[in-house]
């Protein structure tokens, strides 16, 4: 906890509460939108249906204190939370497997205002190779270790086949990429210094059509 | 658990063993394409690296049984798998907001793979009402309660900003909608009888940038 002190953005949040996070940063914003100079965890927590005691302890992880009977001034708790979710940074990154959901996620610039930037994509296919998605150009998958020069990048979007997904995992890792967001349904296998963040839709899918099924019994 | 026995598929199934379910099932199908006929739990254990005792148990709530020493039949285990997970039915859902996600969204076929088919959506924007994306019909957000009538559907994608996110949910629920698939940072409410499924990338983002700003720092 000493090390926090210094550098309180790094410490390691819990994930709830990084999950958690953005909600009361959308519903923060909405309620500046509305007129709002100042929130309190309980004007949050009816906005999210998240205990206020939760709210605030999921708060005291952020670099920012709130006034009694006041709360939290408004634009302060916004940019504060941006910036401690990473939002405000623009974190550089490679996409690799530009199928259907590669392309999809290359159209999709909102990413950006998130900090997320996707500055090249690989495949092997000579349809794409050397073309471009979105103003973003598409190289081959043999040119990955010679663009890590060329780009500073730490970030590799997984949406290969999964046949190849753990053999691209491998590759992205010897190149020097140190976080993988894993959309493929395969679970890859990384060493223990590497970030892995999956995003399954397919496995939302899931629970969401058992929910769907379960309730049409009832 | 009565219910069940009859109705295996559509008992509630704990949330994590739906989210792992779709990791065997990628790594049965590797698996079979290297040629195995039979897999055992201590096999999917190694490609996925969970315990063998936890997919036995995962396993358990699947309507299929393995042979002592043998395993389960690979091209059994991949059916009931897919079968169970809903991939092989066909869920219609409407697409709420067209905008840098949505469209991202509407042109990703792979999710009909898994079971769903977007196949209408809406927006209020007049340059995109009217047309189509990826085969797929835009109307006005007007439409919707008509559009109930014509088509099969009880889930709803939801891509809209978030000041509105709560208002278009509250609409999709009055029209009959019966689960929503919440890809917005907000967090909605919905009646109890509602399913909502929270897919939130900017959430994954966050906890991505984080850990990788913690290992830096080590």
């Amino acid at each position: 906890m000493d090390n926090s002190l210094q550098h309180k953005d790094y410490q390691k949040v819990p994930e709830p509460t990084l999950r958690r996070l953005p909600w009361y940063l959308s519903n923060v914003k909405l309620l500046k939108k509305s007129g709002e100079r100042y929130v309190s965890s309980t004007q949050i927590s009816k906005g999210t249906n998240i205990d206020a005691s939760q709210i605030a302890k999921d708060l005291s992880y952020v670099n920012i204190s709130g006034r009694t009977r006041v709360g939290y001034e408004i634009d302060a708790l916004i940019d504060v939370l941006e910036s401690f979710l990473g939002f405000t940074d623009i974190h550089k990154a490679f996409l690799f497997g530009v199928g259907s959901l590669g392309g999809a996620l290359l159209q999709d610039s909102g990413l950006t205002h998130f900090g997320l930037e996707i500055v090249a994509a690989f495949d092997v296919n000579p349809d794409l190779v050397g073309s471009q998605l979105n103003g973003i150009p598409i190289y081959h998958t043999d040119s990955f270790v010679e663009m890590m020069n060329q780009y500073d990048v730490q970030i590799g979007v997984l949406t290969v086949p999964i046949e190849i997904a753990q053999s691209i995992t491998d590759k992205m890792v010897a190149g020097g990429i140190k976080a993988v967001w894993n959309f493929t349904p395969f679970r890859i296998g990384v060493p223990d210094n590497i970030v892995v963040q999956n995003t399954s839709l397919y496995a939302h899918l899931a629970v969401m059509f058992n929910r769907l099924n379960f309730n049409e019994d009832k």
